[in-house]
């Protein structure tokens, strides 16, 4: 058996790369860029009016006229006018191109308009309420970068440069394995010796909150049927998560197959809890990675959270959503094993604090949905209330 | 003019409630709950194996004898079997329903199998190893509550208890207005005096997030068709958003042909920056609600994150995600407006900081990119480094 730590660094150094894919816009929220995205022309692509109002001409530092003779208008939109005299202005609309010869903006509530003339009413500089022309970024200069992930503002970025599609990093095609003769589907009504089976949707969820989609499979427990089965997902999928048949009972074939089937195992079993006989191995043939979950709830649960993601947000480039809190309790782990206790994480006065969630084993889902992550409690450890601790979340919890 | 708290005030008295409405499991993830859910059985449904080994009937402080005679195997998913008598055992996987007269596990690991014997070679508890009937939760328990956002977590607690549809609060109908003649659709390419149109798809984006999908139209600076185009969508959504066309142009129609629709403004400008020239109102026929945003990207960005997401998560009965960050630089604000500066939010051993992202005035959507919140600062107000502030987070941070 192995430790957290090494089988963490076992995981991660098996990330791969599953290739690039164009998708359209509006596909493209969350999505890791897999281009640099380039201004296609000077932001702003020309000098542009930010306040309604006149535009004059105003040199240096000099002082406006007392009033101008306003020359018609210029809206956006519309294609550049020009001023005929410096004695001129023509009103102006926020976004539109300066006209030709003028420099400055004076808002409305700066003037006053009084017979085709503008009477101004306040101290004008040269220059303002002007966004000039490439004065944001220039044409050709890298506005989003190769690898960073698309959130609403950068699909403005993109949607300004034109991209109605953009290239992104592919999703990872994930087949989901649940064994177990006791589970039934959920709209089935089990027999008081069956339940339903959950990990399998638990799993598609959380791969969901990922952008991925996944197949569910469910294989009865006979060796013939997980065999064939395996070995047919494994020339489909770039992951297989299994949740179950990896422990030690009579019926858990998962590993004695997967041997079979030539599939290289990297460790079974790692020195947690939960989560403890986590199988994880990768086909030589078709370089499917396999991720071997125990079927108990929180088990599945909280490895997906301890390895996959982290193995995922690994494979596209990401940081680690790993952060350090203070606890609110005590902690004392007597056993050798690395542990994760639910806890719920929560910001108080710019402290990111985390309470511990008291569950009843891990077959216990419930108390998942009143934690949003994990504290890591190392083997003998003891944490102290208002120390720190590593937390794992498992939802969104700023945002 | 009306303060920055004030309007916010306005916006969240002014939440609805959408109704509710039916969906499948898989289309669950991130809707709140509009019913409790109960258990249907016990959790667990039946006595429970946790380990596999061998199932042993074992009274109260008794020692179990040296060796028991196995008498078959109790499999996950087969109906109970009954130890024959206190000198037999059965070998038992995890996940089983516990045999007729066992109380007691002894795990693989702590027993010796040897001719058809299996001898006991450690210390032994009654009743270990075993997840009683109903401990978890007994059946009619509320698993669930109405109100409650799902995750993964939940989805798991939704399947265990075979809700294969689950009523969720329905989510808004959105109308995405954009107007303003100088845009163009973004597979075009603009002429120097023209941009496209980013804000409608920026929108749509941040909606997407919230897993609200919404009609993007723009509109044509022409008062005529902004009447028509408004009235007919006043009957089709609960809320627009309008991008544009609110400002003191000669073409901002829109608060004019709000008017004119009887639509009731509950205010127009907000003392702050970006996002100054916000409408606000309510269409007294239909319900409808409008917010008019400027058109600027910052201004949308901006007043989408202060305004719309709060209602929303008001409208769901959600908290707000506003949090309290120590700043890593001073910030002095000499105006007489909120305002609100582009930040990036992190987490530093248990601290939630955020540094100010500088940006190049409120048509530069760069800066966004690089933010990941914008920071409150009140009127005249000074926010010194390493003190705390407000924090409105603008893209997930901590998940």
């Amino acid at each position: 058996m192995i430790t957290y730590h090494e089988a963490y660094t076992i995981v991660l150094k098996h990330s791969m790369d599953f290739g690039r894919v164009q998708v359209p816009l509006d596909k493209a929220d969350d999505r890791i860029l897999a281009e640099d995205i380039l201004a296609d022309r000077d932001f702003p692509p020309f000098d542009r009016a930010t306040k309604d109002g006149i535009a004059i001409a105003l040199e240096g530092d000099k002082q406006p006229l007392d009033y101008y003779n306003v020359q018609g208008i210029a809206a956006a939109g519309a294609s550049q006018l020009t001023l005929v005299d410096p004695s001129h202005c023509l009103e102006v609309m926020t976004g539109a191109i300066m006209p030709k010869n003028a420099n400055t903006v004076v808002m409305y509530e700066h003037i006053a308009l009084k017979e085709g003339q503008a009477y101004i009413n306040q101290s004008v500089t040269s220059g303002q309420n002007v966004h000039a022309k490439g004065s944001d970024e220039p044409r050709g200069s890298v506005l989003l970068s190769k690898g960073q992930r698309v959130s609403a503002a950068e699909v403005g970025i993109l949607a300004a440069v034109g991209k109605s599609s953009v290239l992104v990093q592919k999703n990872p095609k994930v087949g989901l394995f649940s064994t177990g003769d006791e589970l039934v589907p959920i709209d089935a009504v089990p027999k008081v010796h069956q339940i339903r089976r959950s990990n399998a949707h638990t799993l598609k969820a959380a791969l969901g909150q990922e952008g991925i989609g996944a197949d569910m499979l469910h294989i009865q427990d006979d060796k013939q049927t997980i065999h064939k089965a395996l070995d047919k997902a494994m020339t489909m999928y770039d992951v297989l998560i299994l949740s179950g048949g990896v422990s030690k009972g009579k019926y858990d074939f998962l590993p004695e197959v997967l041997e079979e089937l030539g599939v290289q195992k990297h460790f079974h079993r790692v020195q947690q809890r939960p989560g403890k006989p986590f199988w994880f191995g990768t086909d030589p043939k078709t370089g499917t990675i396999i991720f071997g979950f125990p079927g108990n709830p929180t088990s599945t649960f909280a490895n997906y959270h301890l390895y996959f993601r982290p193995w995922l947000n690994t494979c596209f480039g990401q940081p680690s959503s790993e952060v350090d809190v203070f606890l609110t309790d005590d902690f004392e782990n007597t056993t050798d094993l690395t542990r994760f206790i639910r806890a719920y994480a929560f910001v108080e006065k710019g402290r990111l604090y985390a309470r511990l969630v008291h569950g009843n084993g891990s077959g216990d889902l419930t108390s998942l949905t009143m934690a949003n992550g994990f504290v890591r409690v190392g083997p003998k450890k003891k944490l102290n209330k208002n120390k720190s601790a590593v937390f794992v979340p498992t939802r969104k919890i700023l945002w």
